[in-house]
């Protein structure tokens, strides 16, 4: 059968003439950019293109393959990115009322999610890697003590893995909430590959109720799709779709959704063996880099498994940015985060023997020359602070930007996230404490933008 | 100074090795398909290229560009169409509660933005077009009525132009509902190219203080693009970046943003000139079919004023779908949408002297062929049905499908939209009338997917 992108090609060939939109007519002689940029295949739901907000011909069939070849009960392909897929999980699971026992580290589209629905949240900590500065599982015992707790919780969010590759017992996780009828919501956007050959399972496999994949992120497919996975019978797949057609576009763009047959494509037809091939890359990249003295890369700590797609390397003498930093100057090497004292070099299924090399042959050099002197670094603060209001309530409330020393036990009236990876600090609602003081700066954002020298707090409550 | 485009191509052509998302790597080699979507040129937000959802470099410029060229006092560039525009606007102004007052014709977003605010809705309900079936202007002199009536009306929705080009005084319905402290929402997706040359003013000039644009609908960015404009003082734009910030991806697609990018270079290069150059196809095309004798090209009737690019066609003796179809097969032409007496074909800034000369040619040929019998076709019924509970109520009551005939005299737990252009014929709260049952069919589409066969309804309430 043809690819969307075959379709899409035969069809922009056919002399058809568009009198529909988009308006650019696929006329690449007049807007040459747009012929860099995909724009001669970009049309809109005429008739044989479906509509994938309405799937009922090929983006039916895609959804299908994709449920098949992830092992999801139904699947929802998605162009707005893993937000979209996780706005629709929250508010098809809450929009009746409850409340969202959450990983603290979550991603900003899990609180924006509650906000929207107005769901009173509670957290779920689980331990730092304290050498590293980065949350470690979440663990499946914490997890009925606080649907205990909290017997109002309807949802539980989980994102695994982290940014960083650090995998929960997300089997263990899921028979906890589903002792108590909760389903399970796990943020896989950086996990996508996760099932492929000796990688570790997804969260599909382990019995989650919704699975977020991004598609882009660790896979083949362009940089904003994901795919939205339905698992078990606890979640209304017609729920799921109601909202996942609010939080996209009604325009969704033909490229988009190409890359992503194109991706499902091919993991259908050479995904394990990809796969192999890559985790054989990663295995030599490791041997590799073993031997070296002050650059270490993490295997996971304590994690209960991790995806050793995620290269998280330190140097000693050096914080994570300024590893980013000389990566960047000295060897045109772009790193995707880098925070407190480690930096992510973050592989895909588009690396080859030569990118892992040329990264390995960087680290060695920069291993000779590394500075032995080793100052040291603040770990991330990763206590909680005092919660007073929830998010909406906090959101809603009069406020004022004060500079930052005043704000100190203060009730905040915005988010202060860490971004990347986009997880808070601090939430509406919660009291600016000397830990959250100290963090200001670095890669922190303030939802109001007046951070580090001003925090938004509330007023009147 | 450089395009976006010349940027991405300028790193992609550097050297420098992407241990970032996206996982393709841009490795065109290993997914050749990608390429022709662009894949060469994706990545995400490295050093140096901004962030989109919170644009400090590059997108505050294009921003800053974006709301000179439309008069805006700030400008939101989207990557998840107007239907972000749409959401982050109503949610922004309605997030602290009220009612929203909107033209029943808007567009689904707007209705899934007062349900995700949970506001009340009420209804301008302009005069139709009797000839065609389509709505008319929204007249000002309905507005003071409305918002005496509901004086917990914290915004104002309507669409200008409506998918027919039927566009309203802006001018005069904003200051009616400024007179009231009102924010005005206008839905100007479909008229991005409004203010250029000898179109009608665009709403950003006309005093709203929110409008929308598409920028693929009529101009020549990627599909799924679109601007948010701020204008006035009765907004905050900080508000409305929060809200869309939340609303859209936060792995923005470069290739979308690059043609945003690219459409403004081009309108501030040339977008007079280009519109000129619009303005004479259309009044030649105009002149081409002006003496048809079955077939006709709406003059936009009783409107306020009329986006002329639109060419909205009826022929005698045939329904708009067999319109369509005639064109599809026959000719080779695929038109916008077909709706009751009509179809519409969609012009847009790509369009040349070839492309509407072949529209010309096969509306002649067809007009000597149209058969002379003169079925009658029923005009779509656009009565208000009787509202019984709030759109959020409705949806969240227990309900369950009914056929269609038992539904009649229920309340509706569900949507029936008109798929296109996406305006509903009963909102979830509304009774089931006669109008409705005799609507079933055609292009209509239920969220649940039952109809027309099977309508949802609220059970218990």
């Amino acid at each position: 059968m043809d690819t969307l992108l075959e379709q899409l090609k035969r069809y922009a060939a056919s002399g058809a003439l568009p009198m529909h939109m988009p308006g650019h007519k696929r006329n690449t002689a007049a807007f040459p950019w747009l012929a860099e940029l995909g724009g001669a295949l970009d049309i809109t739901e005429i008739d044989g293109f479906d509509n994938l907000n309405d799937p009922r011909g090929l983006f039916r069939d895609l959804e299908a393959r994709a449920a098949r070849l992830w092992g999801a009960r139904e699947s929802v392909c998605l162009v707005n990115g893993s937000t979209a897929g996780v706005l629709s999980a929250v508010r098809s699971s809450l929009e009746r009322g409850g409340s969202l026992l959450l990983f603290r580290g979550c991603h900003k589209s899990v609180y924006h999610a509650a906000e929207l629905v107005g769901a009173e949240t509670y957290y779920l900590t689980p331990e730092i890697d304290r050498a590293l500065g980065v949350w470690g599982s979440v663990t499946p015992e914490a997890v009925p003590a606080a649907l205990e707790a909290h017997p109002d919780v309807r949802l539980v969010a989980v994102t695994s893995p982290t940014y960083e590759g650090v995998i929960s017992d997300i089997r263990s996780i899921a028979a906890a909430c589903h002792a108590r009828g909760v389903p399970l919501l796990v943020d896989e956007a950086h996990g996508a590959h996760l099932g492929f050959s000796g990688f570790p399972e997804s969260a599909v496999a382990c019995g989650a109720d919704l699975v977020v994949q991004s598609l882009h992120k660790t896979l083949s497919s362009l940089t904003q799709t994901a795919v939205l996975h339905i698992c078990g019978n606890l979640v209304d797949p017609a729920d799921v779709r109601r909202n996942a057609a609010m939080f996209q576009s009604s325009s969704p763009s033909y490229l988009l959704s190409a890359s992503i047959a194109g991706c499902v494509d091919f993991l259908e037809r050479e995904g394990g063996a990809a796969a192999d091939r890559w985790l054989e890359l990663l295995a030599h990249f490791r041997e590799n880099v073993r031997e070296l003295r002050r650059i270490r890369l993490w295997d996971g700590g304590s994690a209960f498994a991790f995806d050793q797609s995620k290269l998280v390397l330190s140097a000693e003498g050096l914080t994570g940015e300024a590893l980013m930093d000389i990566l960047r100057e000295r060897f045109g090497i772009e790193l995707e985060m880098a925070a407190g004292r480690y930096a992510l070099a973050m592989t895909g299924i588009g690396d080859t023997e030569e990118t892992l090399s040329r990264l390995a042959e960087a680290l060695v050099q920069l291993d000779n020359v590394c500075e032995t002197a080793s100052p040291s670094f603040p770990v991330q603060d990763f206590s909680l602070p005092e919660k007073r209001l929830s998010i909406r309530a906090a959101l809603a409330a009069p406020g004022a930007f004060f500079p930052a020393k005043e704000a100190l036990g203060q009730v905040s009236g915005e988010y202060l996230w860490r971004y990347p990876p986009g997880a808070p600090l601090l939430v509406p609602g919660e009291v600016v404490d000397e830990g959250v003081l100290r963090e200001l700066g670095g890669n922190l954002r303030s939802t109001r933008g007046g951070a580090p020298e001003r925090i938004f707090c509330v007023t009147e409550y």
